[in-house]
């Protein structure tokens, strides 16, 4: 674990992602395909045999390959080489077994896939809890009136459990995107130097299906060495699941401001201190978020950027991609791990939310209050006298309700009770409640399944 | 059009994404809340009628909009007032029946997706073209041999089928993508000034309901002004087919430098020209679809970036997005139409490959006659002697296939006609054919819907 | 002007960059060409002069020209061919002064670098108006304090003199930077076809000088066609300039927040309204600006990409270019114009930054009590002493004063005068003045250069 | 060294940029710092003595600090409370002498200029070794014609010379922009929590000014803590270098095509090579300056969108910067000494850029034909002929030279010694040796520095 990789990432996915797990997805793949040449009878299975019980990581030494590669151009070639000795050293003849019909990028393919493939359940994991807490706080809150904002400016009012549907709907969408994504990347790649195979003779197509069965991935109908729309795919999901994310991080961020203070993740030792300041309680997990959803962008774009590969297998565009998904997953995932614990110990503060809304002395309520007038002086004259009373409200420094009260076009119009309802947010909240109910019930989370 | 969308985009889809396009969208959203609202009772159909009759997009003054625009911060306010004024002029009763209910963004996003809605069939059509084209490759050059190439050197023998079959594969699946990205990115925005359409009250339902309808786009759960998700999805399946298409441009540029010149863009007048020199016959559509490939990764992570948009309508990031898509989509429909035009009119030259193929003196075959050698000398034997002969080859230029028949242990192992198989690539092509087969199933196409 | 254009963009820096200006930027430099001709004597001054009289913008057709631009691959080629016929219809003769030695991009290229030269000053007057205003809050306001806020969290007061001598230092920096950088870009591309100007025989060097001095750029040592770099140093400064522009704009939208209400955009008619909500005032300037900022990065990043062109001219990432500087430019220089508007209108409340530190209730004076401590306890106890009474203040929802001042560890060391003191932020304002002073004589700007 | 660090890196620009060196950069800032507050009389000197006693990277736990910084936000806050503690454990009066006065982001920024300004200077001499090659080629084939290549197709000729002559140049050009930008991005971060220095009271302005002194950093007028320009800027001109290195990587990787073959990587043992094809010789040089190129637009946009920081110090933003300047760091270098390592191993083949440019058949020389013509039938007369002449050759397979021999219009203007020396691509190389000269003269190149 590196220090930015420890400070942002999943322990688990730095896990599945690191450089050891990198040695043993290479030697998982070329111990299954020495398995998958035995069952289509190419090589003897004690030979299978012992490919894989020299298939272990922690025999390789790192600091040799990543010499080794620099001058190869790859990891694979170093790894057969070092792996060929190892067979060779239990036994000689073993070793024929070894990467036969194989190029060095159906290895790091193959294994890429597979590193994917482990580091995905525990950011599921992440989004789940994420779902789950976001459920609760729009079951909970679902008829808490807050104050809307636009262009960070007071709107009609919303409620607290409105904001977190939001959040709800929108991961649940992209952790679904991300595994129909997943679904569609996580295939083998298998095509020997060129993409024929030619080298595996009449056995290739034997050799490719158990290669595929052994390491449970679906053989595609062509090898995608110069095809990487898959894995750009599944990058792309990605990239909008942490913009997602960011998105939550924003809108917590910005409610946790001390002048805000509706909502915030909650204290704990240790957590988001100063080094110099005593009394600090930083939103760390938003900034690992939003630091996320600034990077995701451009790594996404790198892949994008790199797709042009020349001809059978290319050159450069590959060469970039090694180190870019394994950075987004990590962003991803540390995104994912933050917003779950911040929704998950997210203290709201609904009492705040009424004090901030009726600071504002009724301005939420201007529109309310040209849809009540409008009936009796129709809505061009009713915007026109809200505007007005707005304007005057700002220039004296008083309340909207205040000023609209001594406004003679209003009294005639409505009653004082009933220009106090309408001044009230809780009677101008529209579909949100309902919004509430259908994003619960399209995800699947009308009940708590904790409860 | 603009000259440089003239110069990449396509001429529908620049009629669908320009700026009348846009004024119009934006009224036929307006119209149809018009109607929506008539539907749901609030407003008399008459008053509909007269919105729809002022909601011509010649009627307005683009300029004007543009400034004004500037000040307010959005097009659809003086838009709003534009259309406002002009139905009061023909029935001032009626005005109360515009934008009743919406809000700005509720139709600047609509009209988006109506927009790219439109846009869509022309760029679809020509992927169909392209795709029709790359099949016919794939069919009539199943098993011309080529040179394959790796890191942009010669590797094993490919055939130009299976290289046609691998576009086809990619540009199938990235245009399946793209189509179920449309689909979950086409859906109604509208949700009034914070998400909850209170303004409507209690008839907010069924007026969404019928402007879902009249539109032809679906309702989703909730607003999603500030959740961009859906949009952003479409734009990276945007990107990845641009990807896809420049790989095709980048084979197709690397093919028709003269010292390959296995295949090229047909000549035609006008077309690839030089200001200067009177030979040139530039790869124009290759140029297009790279450049629309060095583009799109950048608007897609734009679109990225602007992801994290505060609380119930963002400020910056929404505003960032509107002429990002539009951009995007003028890049992937002009890439779409050059990769469909130089793949149709494509001239492929299967005598030069061969030429090309022979002129390497058997290089691509080396790896074939390690496979041939294995079972007499061993398999790292037979790599040594063939990296030794490949080496001598060189040093000597000399072709490999007359290096290796003056070796003993060569000629020992191999009778000359069994070497001479060895190394004649049309013997060395393995799954080429079963590939190219496989991809024609897996799209359909494994007959030619034309012929 | 395009809708969007007139929405970001600066209509002087629209007029220099628009369809127009670009033909006619293509024909200056195709007469000063001819000029150019006729000074190194290889053609007449006479066919020099029919040239510049034909090199008129308007006379062109610009739809015509996209139309036919799309099939030969570039704009220059059309055009030329138009004013070779203009040329002709006014004297056959001087059409062979037309576009000799010449190639497209030699025209394309010089013809941006005109452009770019002419929307510069507007922007940079811009810039100039946006360092005076902060210039003057900063000093108006070099000693009002307000609170500090470091990841949107309360920390050590500051003063707003302070943040705006830092919006100030940055943007004359990058203002600065940008104009290096336009000083470095701004030569003359002249090479011909591979850059050799061997169509001009022996009189090319005199041509290309003449050229140079007739448009008033510095010729280079060698053409540029396929070297990008000046030119994307250029685009890096102006997105280095946006990203400045943009930190200024979010600050200005925080600020503006009604919870925080320290200090917002003056509202004028028109301006930051809503479709719906008459009481709007959205924070436009800061909205334009903060779009820049999300948008910019990647059209730096598309010319980045697009840097490894080939040979001596590249396919696809030299087209890639074509709108994307221009399109840079606009967002430049649109948040230039945003961020002057907004900081020379800008309304502060000192009045609100100071009730906002009061209602902090000592918060941001919690590394001021424990260096006030330390001498008494020791640091590392101080800090323990101020870290658990900030924990009991949130925790019983006291202020932090109210809490410290019934703490004996504290009221031990501190007498009653010596902790109010210390919790009064206008004491702890460190090097707040001087800074600004720093800051202001640095750029030249410690007095009002308007008063 | 991880193992793409390992892959894309160089040695010693990774030790400047590991893990140990970071944690040793930030202990560096802190011993500096204890000693700056010596020199300003704050502490003793024997407590500085003790502070940098305790400041060695190896007695810190990595995995620990990775851990904490997770909870906490940031690596400094784990490493002070560490080495604290380390202090404390020699002399606990010496620990008051810690981190006094500086805030996180001091230590953090500060280190990280430490680190780059480590890393600098391997780069530059990789950069010094590729000049230096980039200018022997160019000395060397000064004179030597080859095919000029634009859009990837035959163009007037250049020579070998004159494309190195344009690599020499543009990363003579981007190495001494990065060396300013350097300069301008290696200042002192020192302004504690929010900019201010209030904790160090009067002594503030002379700790800073003794730190700067001690760092060997200059002291800018104001903190940078969130603005992020300058470094911005250094980051820009690794990635406009990073380009230029990619650009020569693209015409390297072009000449080496088997093909073209007219230059190549030098072969070494271990290096090119393939798991399963023994004659490979791939590019490996050119893939790891791709690559770089590649990934760094993206690194650079990442960065230009962290810009908008919020208030004193942001949220997300400078978060996301942190592996990101390291990394691209990373890719320059890489591609730094790959360049220079292709370069100075480079192969030339003047014989087959002879070769190469006999096959075209004179298509090269189109232009110089109209040239030679147009005296005799004008220049548009002239280059119809050539046109026809050229579309005949194609499509008879003949070459234009032969073409041309048959034209009555050609054969009656030019004799046929004078058609041969127009069809001589040495005799229409136009300024390339003046540009050569020129290129080397303004790098200060003209001669070997080490003949």
């Amino acid at each position: 674990m590196t220090l930015y990789s420890g400070l942002f990432g999943d322990a688990d996915v730095e896990r599945a992602l690191g450089d050891e797990a990198l040695v043993q997805a290479m030697l998982d793949v070329e111990a299954a395909l020495a398995d998958a040449l035995a069952d289509a009878g190419l090589v003897p299975t004690s030979s299978a045999r012992v490919v894989r019980e020299a298939a272990r990581a922690e025999r390789y030494d790192r600091e040799a390959l990543a010499c080794e590669a620099a001058r190869a151009g790859n990891l694979a070639i170093p790894l057969v080489r070092q792996l060929t000795a190892a067979v060779e050293a239990i036994d000689p003849y073993a070793a024929e077994a070894v990467h036969l019909g194989a190029t060095s990028q159906d290895i790091l393919d193959t294994a890429a896939i597979l590193q994917f493939r482990a580091a995905l359940p525990s950011m599921m994991a992440h989004l789940a809890r994420a779902e789950g807490a976001a459920a609760r706080h729009a079951r909970r809150y679902r008829d808490t009136p807050m104050s809307g904002r636009t262009w960070l400016q007071p709107a009609t009012p919303v409620t607290f459990g409105l904001k977190a549907a939001g959040w709800l709907d929108a991961i649940d969408r992209s952790r679904r995107a991300l595994g129909d994504a997943a679904d569609g990347a996580f295939v083998l790649q298998f095509g020997g130097a060129s993409g024929t195979l030619a080298s595996l003779g009449d056995a290739a197509d034997r050799v490719a299906d158990a290669l595929a069965t052994r390491l449970g991935l679906p053989r595609p109908a062509a090898p995608w060495h110069a095809q990487r729309d898959r894995l750009v795919r599944f990058a792309c999901a990605l990239g909008v699941l942490t913009g997602t994310l960011g998105k939550v991080a924003r809108d917590l961020a910005l409610l946790a401001q001390p002048e805000v203070a509706e909502a915030a993740e909650a204290p704990s030792p240790g957590r988001g201190g100063s080094s110099t300041m005593p009394h600090k309680q930083n939103s760390v997990a938003s900034a690992v978020a939003l630091a996320a959803s600034v990077r995701a962008p451009a790594l996404v774009a790198s892949l994008l950027a790199g797709m042009p590969q020349e001809h059978e297998r290319g050159l450069g565009g590959w060469q970039a991609e090694w180190s870019v998904l394994p950075e987004l997953l990590r962003m991803t995932a540390g995104a994912s791990r933050a917003i779950a614990d911040a929704l998950e110990s997210l203290v709201v503060d609904a009492a705040r939310m009424k004090h901030n809304l009726d600071r504002l002395g009724g301005l939420t309520q201007a529109e309310a209050v040209v849809v009540a007038l409008a009936p009796h002086v129709g809505r061009a004259a009713a915007r026109t006298v809200v505007e007005s009373a707005c304007r005057r409200a700002s220039a004296d420094r008083r309340s909207l309700a205040e000023v609209l009260s001594s406004d003679p076009v209003v009294t005639r119009a409505l009653a004082p009770d009933a220009l106090a309802r309408t001044l009230a947010p809780e009677h101008y909240l529209g579909q949100a409640a309902a919004t509430v109910d259908r994003v619960l019930a399209a995800t699947g989370r009308a009940k708590d399944a904790d409860a």
